[in-house]
C-alpha cells in the first residue's frame, strides 16, 4: 500500500515523530513521507504516534492508495530528498 | 483531477505561497493542502508559484490522482480544517 504522511505536531515533538516516520516511511519534505506499507505496520506507526502526540493540537494526515501507478508526483523547485535518499 | 500539494518554502514567502494555494485547493493543515482542480488551473498555480519561490531552497510536492476515490485519507488527532470549512 503506497502511503503519503503529513504531520503538523508541537515543536516540542517534532524530533520524536520524525524518527518514529524514518522507521517506516522515506521523508521527501519537511514534514512529509511517503512509501510502501502494510496496514499492519502501519497501524503500529499510527499508535505509537498516538504515545506521545497531543490529540488536541497535533495532527497526522495519511493518504492511502492500494497502487502507487494510481499517483502520479511532480517535484516543483528543489528536491529535498536527494541527499538522504543516497546516504 | 485530485490534487495533494504540499509546499516547504522560506518563511519570507510562506504567506505569498499559502494566499496563492488557497485561491486554487482547499488548506487541510500546516503547509499541505487538497482538492480538485483541472491540468491548466494547476499549471496557473504552479507558474505563480514560481516567480517567486526560490528554486534553491524552496520545494513544492504536488501528487495528483484522476479520481479521489483511488485515495484513502486518514486523519489522526486534530482535524485542523474543520473551521477554515465552515467559514
Amino acid at each position: 500500500m503506497y502511503t503519503i504522511l503529513v504531520y503538523d505536531v508541537g515543536q516540542k515533538r517534532v524530533a520524536k515523530m520524525l524518527k518514529l516516520c524514518r522507521k517506516y516511511l522515506n521523508w521527501i519534505q519537511n514534514s512529509v513521507f511517503e512509501g510502501e506499507i502494510t496496514e499492519v505496520k502501519l497501524r503500529e506507526l499510527i499508535l505509537k504516534a498516538r504515545e506521545f502526540i497531543d490529540d488536541e493540537t497535533d495532527s497526522i494526515i495519511i493518504f492511502k492508495s492500494r497502487d502507487e501507478r494510481w499517483l502520479e508526483k511532480q517535484i516543483v523547485g528543489n528536491e529535498k530528498n536527494r541527499l538522504t535518499t543516497i546516504i
